[in-house]
């Protein structure tokens, strides 16, 4: 275990002491991974308001929890029923035990039953609050991610063209991926012509077409930390309908650029940008919230959304990717990732805004 | 929407008149595909046990929706509070409701509380039981991904050699497998030396040395099917206690390809390996269970372990993957994927068990 990770634990007991908490089971996959630096597909961190937290998992894994966890307490889980059994012992000391929000229900059940004397509680939003506020560590492996994704990116540049399928470009994007020992943070958004209108496209065998758009959204992951950035490239002249949807959503990533500082709620940031595409008329083509943070998930919270009332803080990464949608028309969307900083944001992406390229 | 999609709706509404479950709520990715086809991120396919179902999913997705998804409604998702009120008048038809036990607590506990009067019920098993018995268009896809993992596996062979860390062979399975056009079914588990005792070792910086093992546990996916293939290949002359253990898990692997055919249960062909590496020693050396099925997902239900009790059929398709794993010195597991026929079973993994290559 680094220093890093046990950190992480202790601010984890700090704000189960603050909420009284008295235990917490994470088995997420993600939040084992934050609180240990261990990646395994089974296990359960389990971690009491003072003392050593205790990390069980299987057969498999023994072995290596064993070499990397130092400083933690390491259970082989034993069959189910036994292993529900402990838990309702432990449960005589709790008042209050907290459990992730995305546990599975039939995991829960036998848990709440287990333990009926005590109250569960979720704690994602707790947990969210503390990942959501990177260390200097994360933001380093971000700014890495981002990097990688501009050199990639900037690859990718040099042979997507026009004749060219979404499907062989999904290819090329994963060859270069791999040559490169990057893996994807989500699979990669390519969408020619009018599928940049769904702002979810799956690539297909769409062709790509002289004088025509295509809108890419890519992320790689560099020491487990994802990133995430969208450009709407043109190859040939853009049209003036083009160029008039382009500019306004680059107003709005601009401004919101312009506008993130520790301080302010996420909804405001979110409203920068969407007042900017309101006044223009195409607020109702503009239907998904403005950004999501990022970090071991390419979705975290808290988000630049509508609801979102969480206050910025230094340390916070998130994207900034206002879009306008036009069914059967154009669809540009531009993303780039911004870490909140002590007096604004530092912008990681840095891939030109405007990229027009020959056809 | 595929006849094949609307024959599993048709299936799964069957299912529920006689489990007496009035609608289901799938919210799982893996279950909105196999059910429609359609991938998203977000979404609930929502059947009842008569009648057209209903596709909820967000803005982003809408417009695929309405493309693909032909004889299935297709509705938005409301703000959070009016689509539960939805709900809610939607369950006074209702008697009893079936959820997927992988639902998140934090999905699960508010639709409990909106339908308070029927009785929540867990399809998993249900469902399972459905997907567990493949159509020939989903044998035929895990088919090719089990080829094209065979052929992936043949081409890694001509560059893998002592002197490469694992990390590098990462790199080059990658690469070779995007330049194919192909995404792994899972990390894939690259073991050199005596970290194949680490049934599930993450490729890391380990050299493979001359006259050592290396164990590969790789899948692809073609046409969104898995396959899982292991091999334990020696790079020089095989050790006696190499060859000793090598040999007792071929046998078992063996014998369960030998064993399987419709009408036996799973636990007893777990048992068929689990006997003959126990009469060798190395029971204890063998603490995993035999086998999955493999189908949409790499981990699919049933599965031969000491307490699977399903009774094999044709169109099961599962590994047989036995294992004797001896912390420090040798590490052994061969695996491969097998449909269950009218009489028997197909293997569908090509690769030779014994591979030893030059050093």
């Amino acid at each position: 275990m680094e220093r890093e990770h046990l950190v992480r634990i202790e601010k984890l007991q700090a704000a189960m002491a603050a909420a009284n908490i008295d235990a917490v089971f994470l088995y997420s996959p993600i939040n084992r991974l934050y609180f240990t630096g261990l990646t395994t597909s089974n296990g359960l961190l389990l971690v009491e308001r003072q003392g050593t937290p205790v990390f069980y998992t299987d057969f498999r894994y023994l072995e290596v929890a064993h070499r990397v966890l130092k400083g933690i307490e390491i259970r082989k889980f034993k069959p189910a029923k036994e292993q529900l059994a402990d838990y309702a012992g432990f449960a005589r000391m709790w008042k209050s035990v907290g459990y992730e929000g995305t546990l599975a229900v039939a995991q829960f059940l036998p848990l709440q039953e287990a333990m009926s004397s005590v109250r569960l509680t979720s704690v994602s939003s707790l947990i969210s609050t503390l990942r959501g506020v990177k260390s200097p560590t994360e933001i380093d492996a971000i700014r890495r991610s981002a990097a990688a994704n501009d050199a990639l990116f900037a690859e990718l540049m040099e042979t997507f063209r026009p004749g060219i399928s979404e499907l062989e470009m999904l290819r090329q994007f994963r060859m270069k991926e791999a040559a490169r020992g990057l893996t994807e943070s989500f699979d990669p958004i390519l969408c020619a012509g009018t599928n940049a209108v769904e702002c979810h496209h799956r690539p297909d065998a769409t062709v790509l077409q002289p004088n025509s758009e295509l809108l890419i959204d890519m992320g790689v992951m560099v020491d487990g930390y994802c990133s995430d950035m969208t450009r709407t490239v043109f190859f040939g002249t853009p049209t003036p309908r083009f160029r008039e949807i382009f500019d306004i959503v680059l107003e709005a990533n601009r401004a919101v650029i312009a506008a993130v500082r520790p301080g302010i709620r996420c909804c405001d940031i979110d409203k920068v940008a969407r007042d900017i595409i309101d006044r223009y008329g195409y607020g109702a083509a503009f239907d998904h919230g403005l950004g999501h943070s990022v970090g071991l998930e390419i979705h975290e919270m808290p988000s630049f959304s509508k609801t979102c009332e969480t206050v910025l803080e230094p340390g916070m990464v998130l994207t900034d990717e206002p879009g306008i949608y036009l069914p059967g028309e154009v669809g540009v969307r531009i993303e780039d990732l911004l870490v909140v900083t002590e007096n604004g944001c530092e912008v990681l992406s840095h891939t030109p805004h405007e990229i027009v390229l020959p056809c």
